[in-house]
Formats: structure tokens, sequence, C-alpha cells
């Protein structure tokens, strides 16, 4: 396993999703989990060790409202965690964002967007470090940013066909 | 011990400094303990087991930015949990506040004010609790309620006095 | 009567009916109202000091926008208020934490959770409370903890069924 | 009396000189309290009878954090009531901004400016309603606002001769 | 006319119509108008001055975003004026109650809730205001407060024979 | 004159040094007044005509709080108008920015920066806009262009040439 | 072309739409493109240099999110620069609109209301900026203004006459 | 190089001296720069081309306000970027947060804590990032992390100490 994904409920599986797509695309062996900080705290710790002993490069937590998740998990390793904050309850997110992202000095944790964005966000930095010492995913980043660029480009012409 | 009072930071005591007053005041039994969800999550679960054998009937925990204390003490016991959300921080507070409030449905966190006012009235609610079973700490409440009245109305008196 | 169960409006019952459901399962008696801090402050009031000569442990009061309620109750009675900010309204419940949660030091609110994951913290919370001196519902919290811990294992089970 | 005014706090007195300041250059009778929503409920229930029994045309509430006042005088009384949002704590006025304005279709609080700002609109919108009935408050209003008006005017000069 | 109503759109009669609806109720003669801070500024001079000329006694003032409306009808009259936050666009009011509510030092507008209820407590600010000198709109709002009452104690009785 | 700067009160004057210091070097003409849209709406309108007159480019306008200025200033000429939300009062400029960016369709303030930093840049953007026309003055945007790069260029080596 | 207008992302067309209508109705020459400041940064300058050879009089760009378009933008040119936070994501573009406007002093970005009022505003104001050396322009600009004043006038009409 | 650290200004380096301190007892090499995403560009580019180069393994960019240096960074390099949403300004680093960690999907940016703890946590980021090839990192970051433990066991020995 190169990535440990964890999300704290069935419901930010959307999320997940953009994910396991990615990770899929680029050839990233990863394990996917829905864990509790607060209901399942030791499948959680369970979780990480296993990850670590398996060679796991980063660890991925997608947690909503007062989201402890990606915290707790920076606290019980040394491998980056990379925290989305998934929107939803009444505040949309800005209490998940707040809680993931201003962590005390001392126990970092990698705060990507906010919602869907945050999702394909989180595998394409955990896609980067692992690219750090796997070239063909660095290849695979390349071509995925050369797309997003032709994308745009098609868009471009697209409303612009559709101008005249 | 009838009440474990934890903080994350050394630099939380100002608001700490509210508690023992006030407990010393009531004679509420206290320990008070820094512990950090992040840094010592070890700790935290030790002492929260320690307070339950030794028969607390409430844990305060605050903390400040993505306060993650009082959410994880919540996990880890049945007792009821007050989380204070201390100010600080470039938001003064407002990430302390959601990280503290928001707990998804399942496990709850009894939240208080931010700051100071919130050491003050974390521990008059554990008071409140304790006064359920102890005639001589709802004493002490209505004794403290007095006051408060008292101390408005001379306040009202100062004020009408200066103003003649 | 274990705990009086206030809302400001009827339009709040979605999320009584969180509460009434746990404490129904917990074997905890209890009387929900609609009582307004501004429309029926007397109502208000009667019915606080009914609930203290039945013996009540905890009063939980909802209310949304400039929510009111829960500080009214927690200055005319000195049990344990918890206080629900209830979402909706142009700033969707924002309005309604900040007036729960900021009480002045003095009159403390135990303030929840923004909406219906509140009304499920809300019982779990005066539960707690009641467990205290109750073991038949600290048996219940246990297994509603766990019963938690295996939705989420289930869950877990369900997503990783699904992706292969 | 015409204008009763209230404050939560004696560290409201800031705002409450205001108040008094533009009162007594308006020849507005008024009585000034510190009474509390939450500590001394009967006693603003008092005051607020009083005030009604003595013919009074508005009464002013400021309070900070969670501020209930203004609602609770709006609750117990049918005249004008307006409210001051007293800036202070950690979130610096905006939980006493929403506490006091967004409150439920039945009971108005005309709410004023956050602070001392504050102080001043609300002397000046309860000599607005005085001054519906008392010819030489109206007069007062005018000239302040023509003093006003001078005093831009000389700070324009002021600056534009420090200017050459 | 007894008060001058204005809206910034015609799509804020949402809001309009719960204003006409309790003046029709209690007998306040009252006109109605769209007329724009920003694209029809000499329209609200205007509809001011004519006002004044009538005999108002009030004017309410309605508008979203950057609601200027309120504070622009404030420095052109004396009389009371009652600013209502029109909720709407991408933060759905919390602009237009900024900017009506913070008004500088010198230019009071009476703020009252965003949205629906705002144009409920807009009018009963009004009518307040106006019961002053007319002992029977007076008798309309204590009407109107008892109803509020019954309709509370009506759905407390709704919602209790429901769970028998 | 080829741009009218405004500013609602006096204690705005440290963003309109700025302004001033900017315009000085750059050899723009300009007048600059304290004229408030609350207290002083004529004359806000008379400056606005007169620097129409005068061939004027742009209006800048500065203001905090609930700050109507620029747009009121907008509604009143179909040149383009600068809108600065000047930081201060409890909020520290967050109702100013809101109450000057989020206009109405039909009605544009080119909002810039809060604070002093949106002093600097109101100057700049009407020095962009009669750069448009005068050579001389693109020339000056180039050199303070350059000279910013070089600022950076400088504090660089300040800052590596302190750490060896 | 004398205005360059820039979208980061196809689905901010329905903001884009509103500029194009309001330059096709102004006779404003115009080209509209999709670029992103991060996916394709360098059809982002090409675009922007290729406004300026052919004599651009303003550059309008809008995004959302994070939104670094409008800024890098104007990190790239002299030219006016005039920024849209466009509205969408969890934080309905709050992120954008502080994205887009907090620019440090020396880089500044016109910014314009949040959304499809900003596509409105921000075509109106690069026309008032176009407007200073084309009489032809400031006359639509006129007859905006005297259209949007008649719309004010019809629906004034229009809810008044559906009260009798 | 391993890691490359830039800041937008010289008023962040107290955030980057927490960086350089942590590097330098971790014995990471690292270069620190001050560039800006608007006032140089092209310096920007230059140094994040010959980071790639020299082998380095991550990008430290952390600026204020509308902080656009980290996105920027992240859009011309598929290496891991961390931001840090530098503290000050009128809302004191809450634009610099959303300006950095809300990224449209495609270009993730690492986000950390606002302010100093954000410099101290990006250090350990990327040391996380870093570790995961050099085995003697990681011994530096269990160290560290039992150092951090082991000044709250000392903390909570003091404050217990000054209790007796």
């Amino acid at each position: 396993m190169e990535v440990l994904v964890l999300f704290g409920s069935e419901s930010d599986m959307e999320v997940g999703a953009e994910i396991v797509k990615l990770f899929d695309a680029f050839g990233i062996r990863h394990a996917l989990h829905i864990a509790s900080a607060h209901r399942t705290p030791e499948k959680v710790g369970r979780l990480v060790k296993k990850a670590e002993k398996e060679g796991a490069k980063a660890i991925i937590a997608g947690a909503g409202l007062s989201a402890h998740l990606a915290g707790v998990v920076a606290s019980k390793t040394l491998l980056p965690v990379i925290g989305i904050p998934v929107a939803g309850g009444p505040l949309n997110g800005l209490d998940a964002l707040l809680s993931t992202v201003n962590m005390p000095g001392g126990v970092p944790v990698a705060t990507v967007s906010m919602g869907k964005a945050g999702g394909k966000n989180a595998a394409l930095l955990a896609a980067r470090i692992i690219a750090l010492a796997r070239p063909d995913v660095l290849k695979k980043l390349e071509s995925y940013r050369d797309e997003q660029a032709r994308a745009v480009e098609e868009a471009d012409k697209r409303i612009n066909a559709g101008r005249r």
C-alpha cells in the first residue's frame, strides 16, 4: 500500500471517489477505509500502524464538522498526513476547514481544498510525494497537467465557437 | 477526584485559574493537568481512565486553535465532557469554538463560552452536575448566584452615585 | 421527569424528534414542550420550576436565530442546561450558535452541535449526566457506543465490497 | 422618565457615557441602570414596568457576548426597544450583534451600531422617537445635524490647510 | 400616511408583504414604494420629503447586498428610520446586515432581523412607535402578543397530542 | 483636477496620505476632501459635479463601517469610482468591505484592498486609468513597478546576508 | 480589442454572458477567453500581451475559490484590471472575494460585486473607463442609467397597481 | 538543496525563522528567498526551476492578504508545495488562509496552520516528506516528537508544583 485513505463517514464517499479514480489512473496502490476519530479511535490507530508497516508514503484523512480525523492521524504517525475538510452541515465545511488546518505547532496536517476539489487535490498531492521516488508517477502527473491545460484550451474554443 | 481538568497547553492556565478558584471555593475535588490530544495522546487516555476509576463526575477539556482535546476525551469516556474553546491565535478562538462544538452526532461535547468566561462557566457547569448529588454544592451555587446579583446591584449603585 | 426538553418553535421538531427517539430507547423520562423565551416567558419559567420539582436532572433548550432560550433557562435554574443552536434563517444557525454558547461568565450553557446532530448530542449528554446515578443508562450508552462503532465497521465493509 | 437605559455590565459604561452626554444635551429625562438578563432577571422586569408607568417612550439595552438583554426587554414591554451590541470578548462583538439583531418574527429589537458609535446612535434614535411629540427635541436634532455637517466642513478645511 | 415603506428592488416584495399584512391588520396608514438609493436617489429624496409633510412617524427601508438605502434615508430625515437587511445574493444577507447596522455615530438606523422575520419586526417596531400616541394601536399590539403566546400554546399541545 | 479623492472622516487620513504621496510622485493633479455620505450628502454631490466639470478621470472614495460613500458617489456620476474599505471599528473593516464591494448590478464600484494597502492601490488604479491617455504616467508606473521588484530583490539579499 | 475578458473556468460563463450582453449593446469590442492562472499560466500571459498590443483599455478577470486570476493578470500588465469574485464552492465565493480584493499594496485589482451582479458591474466599470475617451459610450451609459431608473419606476407602479 | 522556502515579503521573516531553526536542527539543506508572486513573478519562476534542478523535494511558500504565492508556485512545478497563510492585515490572515487553501481541483497546495505555528508545521511537513528517503531525518522527527511530549510532561509538573 502506498497511500492509506480514511474518511470519517460513508457520506463522504463522493469525495473519496475522486481519490480512487485518480489513484487508479496513476497506478498508486491504496486502501480506502471508513474510520472515525471519535467512534472507532482504535481502528484508526490500527490502520495507521498497518499503513506504516506496508510502507505507505502518505495518509489522506477526510472528515466534516469538528473534523479531528486528520489531526488525530497526524499525532499517531510521522508519515505526511493530508487533510480534506469535507463540506456539509450547517456551516458547510467552514468548521471542518478550521478544525483541520489550524493545528498547533508540532503536528502538521497538509490541508487541501474543501469538498470535491479537495478529493482531487489530496490525491494529486499524494501523487507528487510518491513521484519523488517513482518517475512513472511523475510522468502521469505531467500528462495530467497537460490534459488539464488542453481541457481549458477546448473550453476556450467551445465558448468562442458558440459566440459566432 | 470529582472533576478532571485538562488543558492542551501551559499558556491556557489563565483560563485554568478561573476553574481552580471556583472549585476551591465550592469544595470540589479536582485534578488539573496539561495533556495534549496530539503531543501526548496516551497521557490523555491514561488520565481519563484514572478519572473514571476515581469516580469523577465530569471532565473539563480546554484547548485552542484546531481544538481536538475535548472531542478526543469525549470519545474515550462516557462521563459528561465539558469543552472550553481557548481564545488565541490569528482567528482569536473562532477555530477553537467550531472545532469543539460541532461534534458529529454520537459524541457530545458540552461547549461553554470562549476564553476566560469559559473557564468560569465550565466550572459552574461541572458544579451544577455535581450538585445533583451534593446538596452542599447546590447551596454554594445558590450563594454564588446571589452574590452575582448583589454585584450587579452594587455596580448599579456605583454608576448612579457617580452621576449625582 | 428526568429531563425537560424545550424548543422555541414547532419548526424545530425535526431536531426534537432525535431527542425523543434516544430518550425512549434509553428509558429516560422526559417532557417535551414548545415555549418561547420571548413570546411566552412566563411559561418557560413555569415549566422550569415544574421540572425542578419533579426532580429533573437536566434541561435541554433548542432555538434558532438570536437564540436566547437556553440562556434564559440557565438564569432560572441551577440544573445543568444544554443548549442546541437550531440551524435555519439566512445565517443558517451561526447566530443561534453564538447566541447560545458565548454566555457571560456566571451563567453556563452546555452548547452542543448545530442542527440535527445537536439533537442527538443533547440527548446523549443528558444521558451521560443521568448515567452518573443510573447504571442501566450507562449500559445503554455503552451499547450505543458499540453500535456506532459497528455501524462504522459495516460502512467500511460496504464501501470496500463495492470496490471489488 | 422618557427613556430607560440598561446595560448588562459596569464595563459597558464607556458606551453608556455617550448616551448620557447626548440626553443631557437634548434635555431628555432618563434613568441609567446596570441590570443583567441572566444575573438579575427580576430587576430587569421591575425596571421595565417602572419605566412604562413613568411614561417612558423607549428603552435602550446594551450588552456584549450572547447579548440577550435587549431581546428579553422587548419581550416584557410594548415600548420601542433599542439594542446596542457592545463590542468586546474574543469575537469583539460579532456574537453580541447577531444575538441582538436576529430576533424571531414577533419581538422586534431596533439594533444600532456596535460599540461606542452604537451608544451615540441609540441616543439619537430615541431622540428621533421623542421628537415626534416634542418639537424642542426636533430642534436639538436639527442643530446636532448641522453641527455634524460643520465638523466635516472644518475637518475638510483642516486637512487642506495642512496640505499647502 | 403614518409610515413610508421603501424597498430597493421588486424582488424584496416577499418581505414587503409581511409589512403590508400587519399594517392593514393594525390600521396603520402607509405607502409602499420601490426606490433605489443608487438608481433613483432623487426619488428617494422626494418620497422622504413627502412622508415628512404628510406627518409620517417612521420610515422603513429594506435592501440587499451593499444595502445603503436605510442609511441614505436616515441622512435625509430626522424621523426614526427602520432598516431591514434583505437576505439574498452569494453571502445571503450578511453584507446587507453589516451595511445597514454599522452606521457611523450620528446617523442612526434601527436595524431589525434579516429576511422575512425582518419584515414582520419592522412593522411591529413601527407600530410600537405609533402606539406611543395611538392607544388603539397599543391594543392591537397587545392582542398580537397574546395571539403569539396562544399560537405557542397550541403548537405545544399539537406536538404533545402527536406523541401519545 | 484629474482625480477627486474623498474620505468620510478625518481619521481616514492615514490612508489618504498614501494616495497623496503617490499622486504627487506621479504628477497627477487631484483634490482631497472630507465629505460624508450621511452627514454632508449635498457636499458630496457638489464635489462630484465639480470634478466632472474639471475633467476628472476618476473619483476615489474611502470610508469605514457601513461604508456608503463610494456607492453614493457611483450613483451620482458616470466616471470610474474607486472604493477603499477603511479598516477600523469592532469588525476591523469587514463591514466596510462588504458595504463597498457588493453593489447591486448597475452601479459599479472598483473596490481595492482594505486599509493602508488600499490607499496605495486606489492611487495606482487611478494612475493606470489616467495612463491610458498620458504616456508619462505610464512611464512612472513602469518605474514604480521596477522599484518594487528591486525592493524585493534587496530584501532577499538582506535576509540572506543576515543568514551567513 | 478594447477589453479582454478572462474567466478561469467554463462554468463561470453565466457571469460572462452578462458582460457580453452589455458590451454588445454598448458597441465595445472585446475578446472572451477561458484561461486559468494555474492550469494555463502561459496562455494568460500571452493573452494579456496580445490585449496590450491591440490597444485594450482594460482587462476583466473572473474566477472562483482561491481566485488568483485577476491578481496574476494585474502583475503582468499596467492596464486597469477588473476582478470578479465568482460565487460557488462550499464558501459560496467568500474565498474568491478575499483572494481577489485584498491584494498587497502595489498591484491593484478593481474588484466588483460577487456573482452575476459582478458580471454586470465589471462591464459597466470597463465602459466607464472607455467612456473617458469615447463620448458615444458615455451616451450609452447615460441611457442605461435612465433605463434603470425607469425600470425602478415601473416596478414601483406594478407593485402599487397590484395593491388596489 | 532539499527545500526551497519562499516568502512574499520581508515582514514574514518571523515565520521564516521558525523554518530555518527546524531545518538547521534537522540537517535539511534549504534556500530561503523573498520573492513575490505579483512584484517579481519571473524570479519566482526562476527559483522554482533552480530548486527542481538541484533536486528539491518540496517547496514552502508563505504569504499574507490575497496570498497567491503558494498557488502560483504549485502551477509551475510538480513538487509538493506547502503553503503558509501569513497572519496580518485587517482580517488577520483569514484572507491568506482562503487564498491559499481553496485551490481549484488540479493544483494542490498543502496548507498548514496560520501564522508562526504555520512556520513550524511547514518545516515539519517538509521533514516528513524528506524522511521517506532519509532515515536520519525520521530519527530527528522521532526525537522532536518525544521532546514535545516531554515538554508537555514538564509543563504539567510545573503547574502542579505551583499548586501545592
